[in-house]
């Protein structure tokens, strides 16, 4: 039998986790945050009154075994006109809401469409927002704004959603069958934390007996995690899934120090291991090598392009523990 | 052997004629006008640089074995925000052509996504635009405007592309090996003769040894056809085709009158039958029941909606001519 593995996040940290471990026989599931309401998502969304295309359309790609030419086509941005900045994937998904009498439709047409090898579950399918406290009392409603710089330092004291979510039934199953959870990589609430924060998923996950993966992030994020170390991570996750993952694996790779200089001015900062209670540590060289450079430095940082986990060594490291 | 029968036309008309002829088991192929330049298909055209998508993307639906969903999905237009205005279809042909390395590679991949039974051949690669002289003396460049209503019924005098287009080479192959030739239905300068106009077109055309059909329009259109008879359609066809259809078809059936009245507010008439010279003609009921009024009559006609030949009749009577 193969081992069932279920990752949960956000599209770009799930679609490295997902493309690594593609290539290994395993029976993958993505439980993916329909929380998104930035950029090309968020106007669809807006505007078309449309889920959130976008982390679930990374998710798709990941998984797909469509041609080159289909995952490319998915994948592409349009660069000028009415289309602008809208990815072709978010259009596709957009218009096949509208053509399917419900949302598990949609998706279920969006896998045959995608020749997607395994499933991809949005973890609702409520058109919910994210609403986010902050410990000096400022409240924020929207992803967007959890994902713009922040330079107070002020910490995360409470997210909820709004409305609440419902789960996605599809979700239950899947991490009940769960052998392994990969949580991550991916931006701590807004990509993870937005996940528990559908009703009934904390009481799910609590009592699956799946071993969890936790994949630390490389960079802190000045408005969801400042100055946040290893074990901050692991507690605000304890926090709101219920439990403590059995493992967070760590990078051990330098990261090189003109890079930590662009993210200081963004206030990011490396992720500090430190020491990390009751949880195991996997220390791994978790890189993605720094990509040429077509764009300079600059615009890789702020596109958040210039250092990312590599899927490669990303899906080496599971496979040592889940064997 | 499967007959094999190449359909002459644009987007609309070409979609019905194809429709019909897709229950028999007739070897079909749709050579397709590139000079739409209105609407989604215009804006696409101008704002991306890509080929017209809209007549093509008409011809691969009729064409299409996909599922029902993906026929919704293609034919989907969007009623709101960035997108509004635009189909689907449209857009997915223009990102592939972005994604693709030669439009030939566009409308192969187009062929598989859609799951085309036969061949949908675009007349050029060339990015031209009809030009248009009136007897008068005007003179319009733009498919768009020779679409729109006229009112002084003067007639054109003759129609060039800009730039010069060249023929896409699979044209060639495909009038050369046809056994039958269906022109139309369809707007006679901007869906038909605009295929006369590229270069080798009428060479090719000329030499042929396919019997020709050509499907008469229900109605006249001001800025193309003013006060056209039967004959009026067949002559210009023959100047810029350099033949005679072998046979024309014409409808047999009453078209309501305050149908009638209707495209008279837009300078528009039935098409009089009258004595056509030296070509069979083919009388036969061939209309489209009128849809029901979910939008008002004057909302379909504007649309041109109202009256359209049914797919089902003009097979029918094609199947009788070719056996």
């Amino acid at each position: 039998m193969r081992k069932k593995i279920v990752v949960i996040g956000g599209g770009t940290g799930s679609f490295i986790t997902l493309s690594g471990l593609k290539k290994y026989p395993f029976d993958l599931s993505a439980i993916v945050t329909m929380m998104d309401d930035g950029g090309s998502t968020g106007k669809l969304r807006d505007q078309l009154g449309v889920l959130p295309p976008g982390d679930l359309r990374q998710c798709l790609i990941a998984l797909s075994d469509a041609s080159d030419t289909w995952r490319k086509l998915f994948n592409y941005r349009f660069e000028s006109g009415d289309l602008e900045g809208h990815s072709f994937g978010n259009i596709l998904l957009s218009a096949l809401e509208k053509v399917t009498s419900s949302y598990d439709e949609t998706v279920e047409e969006a896998h045959k469409i995608m020749a997607v090898q395994g499933k991809v579950i949005p973890v609702t399918h409520d058109k919910s927002r994210i609403h986010v406290e902050y410990q000096a009392g400022r409240v924020v409603e929207g992803e967007k704004f959890i994902d713009e710089k922040s330079i107070d330092g002020d910490r995360i004291k409470n997210i909820s959603l709004v409305p609440k979510a419902t789960l996605n039934p599809k979700v239950a199953g899947a991490i009940e069958d769960a052998d392994y959870i990969i949580v991550g990589p991916g931006d701590l609430y807004s990509s993870i934390i937005s996940i528990s924060a559908v009703e009934g998923f904390k009481k799910v996950f609590e009592v699956s007996e799946a071993k969890i993966i936790y994949i630390m992030n490389l960079m802190t994020k000045s408005s969801q995690t400042p100055g946040y170390s290893a074990q901050d991570h692991i507690d605000d996750f304890a926090r709101y899934f219920g439990r403590q993952p059995n493992y967070v694996m760590i990078n051990s790779e330098d990261i090189p120090k003109d890079v930590v200089e662009y993210y200081k001015t963004e206030s990011n900062d490396i992720v500090v291991a430190g020491s990390v209670k009751n949880v195991k540590v996997i220390l791994k060289p978790l890189l993605s090598p720094i990509r040429s450079n077509k764009k300079s430095l600059h615009d890789q940082v702020f596109a958040h392009s210039v250092i990312r986990h590599d899927p490669e060594k990303v899906a080496a490291a599971i496979v040592e523990v889940v064997g």
